[in-house]
């Protein structure tokens, strides 16, 4: 990723896209959403999202995916003009994660996230805190899932 | 989970607990979070968490995975008893989820929830709108993560 200095607001990546199929629906929620509409089409086409519905957890856990190879190409790109990789700081949490449509199998979704606010710390003159509007919209360009995460980047070192 | 109905603000569930492990941390970091500190001891050891650390997403998944247990537990028990199984609703999101306190390999959260907000819907008269502050804390009573969740809970059918 870039040095906190390097960011602006505004600043927009496309992540990359994620593909959710009955298959990896199912895997995901066998260990962690065993809710009957992620493990079975029927189930799914009974409940209120029609379909066999990706756990919620699942459509965040991809986007966790695509961000971090994102950093990974950022990285070799970085270090193929020769300038120092930056290694990215913790998450403090985030907020206002929301679900807006259901993400059945066979959906891709796209996934892209946005500067939206840079804050100095005085207590943690090595970090800077940014966050960034996160979207996944699907195939058919409706915005399926949006929340507003948080990051610690490191300050570019004094020269 | 009970009705709409039958929920009060402040009632409170444990969860219950879950052990991060090397091999699970890794486990799910391979998947979804390829970080060098979710992946390697050394690597964690020298990062900001001091330790082999689980994702921040795993932390989360670990939550739903016990919410949907207690849920079947429940639903079992509602049946022994002869009440009707509800089944829950969709969640539409939730907020400020934080992620307070590193979790290392070896550490075991306890998860719980407690009912902060109860609204009805003019618009869908079949469901409410309930709100949860849900807690993980450590084995040494450390708050390690927090969140605000939402979901459409069920009313009772009129008789």
């Amino acid at each position: 990723m870039p040095y906190f200095e390097e960011m602006k607001i505004g600043d927009r990546r496309e992540l990359g896209s994620f593909t959710f199929t009955p298959e990896n629906i199912k895997a995901f929620a066998v260990k962690f959403d065993p809710q009957p509409f992620h493990l079975d089409e029927e189930a799914g086409r009974k409940s209120v999202f029609g379909g066999l519905a990706a756990s919620g957890w699942h459509v965040a856990a991809a986007w966790m995916k695509l961000t971090v190879a994102s950093f990974k190409r950022e990285a070799e790109a970085r270090a193929a003009r020769g300038e120092p990789v930056v290694l990215g700081g913790p998450s403090p949490g985030f907020e206002d994660l929301k679900w807006i449509r259901p993400v059945l199998a066979g959906d891709t979704l796209t996934y892209d996230t946005q500067v939206s606010s840079l804050r100095s710390l005085d207590t943690r003159p090595q970090w800077g805190l940014a966050e960034f509007y996160n979207t996944g919209v699907n195939q058919r360009g409706e915005l399926a899932f949006s929340f507003k995460g948080k990051a610690f980047v490191p300050r570019r070192p004094a020269a």
